[in-house]
């Protein structure tokens, strides 16, 4: 008898941001890993006897690919209910399509439930919405730390529309480089750190200073970064205090 | 006594997509008002003497968002929670920051808790990832059907990386012919109506056959339209049978 494999999308970090889908698989599993951002407060859903592991640090980013995907297949093919767990969305730069692929490659079922993307719930719980009628009709999602350690390239960025960096914290000084060429300088800039975490931290700066903030503040990751005048409604919507 | 007011993402069609947050903030609701888009089954979870308002149609569309803002307001004076759920996020082309704005501004507490926007959890149901390290490292998202009527404007579309397209179908033709001056007419195209539910449906075309396509198959909203090399990972993935 063959088992499951689920990608469940945790969400950003409020561990009640999981959806209702991915918590009822959660407490079925067997197996569940999960990665560095995932809520401690999560796991405790688990059933009693299921295992936990842990994979997300202490190998080369290619080596911890092959962990997992050669762990998830093991555990199917021993007949168990396996959850991936992953912050954020699993198909949004989570590497989600690899794992999906990989395992339905072995003949094992595999479904994917969506989370709420941190592009969207970490603006949102900082009083920012990504789209608006007054400022933006679109939003771009892109990612400072591609894989392969490539540097961004401006052609995924358009002229207009809010820009929702992930990952970018560690690639400051080229992602200000870069922004500055197809954005002004006076562009307002939200940095979230901790996002919809009682941790959360915003920092409200424009684009010239982008970097500069950055060390000023001493922000490290996990952080996402917005570029675009929806940071202005700030100051009259709803955010985390 | 005043209420509260809470700005909660449906998801995009299968109930159990809404948040554990948002579910555990509906069903203490007094007050719950919907759009077309929201499940059934969610109101269901609804305690048995909230009142439901369905507000999302036979009024023109500045009536309606005024006849919305006031409704809120007045039933969370009358110290109420009042629910305000909306299919998706309330942020990605929801009007969740206008209504929050006002309800704001007129003293009365407001909280947002995000959905899962159907730009990012309609694809994954049909096998389709917005980003993967193979074909695009970013993805943006767009309306077909901006506020006042207004046409595409192509500075919202970058020259790489894929494109969600919510609301396009009754745009199709000036869509087509926006997205034919930044891509290539074989770039891939999927598009989905009823996205997430047991009714899903996927067609897959290319740019140049977009509005062809829309009409031979007769699709008709809410759907949502993906272009980009993406698709082509959908014959490997897994994806709502």
């Amino acid at each position: 008898m063959i088992g499951k494999v689920y990608l469940v999308g945790a969400g950003p970090g409020d561990p009640d941001l999981i959806t209702v889908k991915g918590l009822k698989i959660l407490k079925q599993a067997d197996v569940v890993i999960y990665d560095r951002l995932v809520s401690k407060e999560l796991l405790k859903e688990c059933k009693p006897n299921s295992e936990l592991i842990y994979l997300g640090k202490g190998l080369g980013e290619a080596e911890l690919q092959d962990k997992i995907n050669s762990t998830l297949v093991e555990k199917a093919k021993e007949g168990k209910i396996v959850v991936r767990l992953k912050g954020g969305d699993p198909y949004v730069f989570g590497r989600g399509e690899e794992e999906c692929m990989f395992v339905m490659e072995q003949g094992i079922p595999c479904e994917v439930i969506p989370g709420i993307s941190s592009a969207i719930g970490v603006p949102a719980y900082a009083g920012i919405p990504v789209t608006s009628r007054w400022y933006s009709s679109g939003f771009t999602v892109i990612t400072g730390t591609r894989a392969g350690d490539k540097i961004i390239d401006l052609d995924y960025i358009p002229k207009k529309g809010t820009i929702v960096i992930l990952m970018g914290i560690n690639k400051i000084d080229e992602l200000q480089e870069s922004l500055e060429k197809v954005r002004s300088l006076e562009c307002p800039v939200a940095i979230i750190q901790n996002g919809t975490l009682p941790s959360q931290r915003v920092v409200i700066t424009s684009l010239s200073k982008l970097k500069e903030t950055v060390r000023k503040e001493n922000i490290s990751s996990p952080a996402i970064i917005i570029v675009g005048e929806v940071v202005k409604l700030r100051n009259k919507l709803w955010k985390l205090s």
